[in-house]
């Protein structure tokens, strides 16, 4: 099995909490998303990749693209330390969470929209800082609100084991940190982020503790 | 069950067409994007959804949120006419094309974020416009790559029955044009679209068709 990752990929840092609490073992492959304007469009990654996007997993002859997607297969294909509840109701909450994060927040952040603003539109870097602000505030806002709100949370974002959702949150957080985004009002995302601080795999998977890290 | 949902967002075209291909029928309850500055933002439907965003579906006492986690769930407590693949790949790759969709194109481009672009960073129309035609352009130029050389792409986005994939593609393809998006490099995906507007599902999900089509 190998993963194509880079340290900074928030997509690639949730697949590797995932193999960490599955306790599976990856091969790393590293890409470089901005060294010579990215390594991502390279002719190499295309075949790979043809989003030209992180993480890509290679396994058993497939090649897997999508972080939440190959969360799910490697959750489907090695059932033990599950990463989804059993049961629908819960799969839905946890699918749901991970999307709040994946499909709201996450994808205005990253580094091709950062550059479209910069480059493109010509936005100052104030500005720059405020839409990633702005995003991060309103998704981690209706985050906070769910699972403060909701009896299904536990010490993690689901219950008492970690899940997916907690794959996605903490690499939310630290893109969050990253950019300075105030935190102090959701206390119930600081609890559970503390509790994913206390596994090793979290704390593995970490962008300082990788080998590409700069 | 009660769909809550609004004829122009795409995340509720994907839940109409998926209810649709799994022959079920839900009540559907309007929430209008725009008017009074967004009904979304209202006392009621904070309760529903803190996120703010359709759609929701209530049923057998649940409020379930975000368009795929709502179409696996669904999908799970009704297997007939299944949306995913039984083969754990099969599920990734659909999966995988669902999320190139929903988590890198549709994002960037629905609403509050085109909001933000108008009346906060100030671009012009044209910029605004471009920015938009910019993430279609790159998500289907990948979409195509994939779909055109993989040997699981049918008649549909993965073999010749409709998965959550096609529910994802069309309401994407609707957006496109809506923006004038030039499609015409896209074969593959405009071959598909043809196979899905041929069944009934997709024509009864189509915004026009919708009881709060204005």
């Amino acid at each position: 099995m190998k993963l194509h990752t880079y340290y900074r990929s928030s997509a690639s840092y949730r697949v590797r909490i995932a193999l960490g609490l599955k306790q599976l073992n990856a091969e790393q492959a590293y890409t470089h998303l901005t060294r010579n304007g990215g390594e991502q469009f390279g002719a190499g990654f295309d075949a790979l990749n043809p989003q030209h996007l992180l993480p890509v997993l290679e396994e058993d002859g497939l090649t897997l693209n999508q972080s939440l997607a190959i969360i799910e297969y490697l959750d489907e294909t090695r059932p033990a330390s599950p990463l989804l509840p059993a049961d629908a109701a819960g799969r839905e909450r946890v699918r749901a969470l991970s999307q709040a994060i994946a499909c709201e927040i996450h994808p205005l952040n990253n580094l091709r929209v950062l550059k479209y603003l910069s480059e493109t539109l010509k936005v100052t870097p104030e500005q720059k800082n405020a839409w990633y602000r702005h995003w991060v505030k309103l998704g981690l806002d209706a985050l906070e609100a769910t699972l403060a709100r909701d009896a299904e949370t536990g010490r993690f974002c689901h219950g008492d084991m970690p899940t997916m959702a907690d794959c996605c949150l903490i690499p939310q957080l630290y893109n969050a940190r990253r950019f300075e985004c105030d935190l102090s009002g959701y206390p119930t995302i600081l609890r559970i982020e503390e509790a994913c601080a206390g596994l090793p795999a979290f704390a593995a998977a970490r962008p300082e503790a990788q080998p590409d890290a700069e």
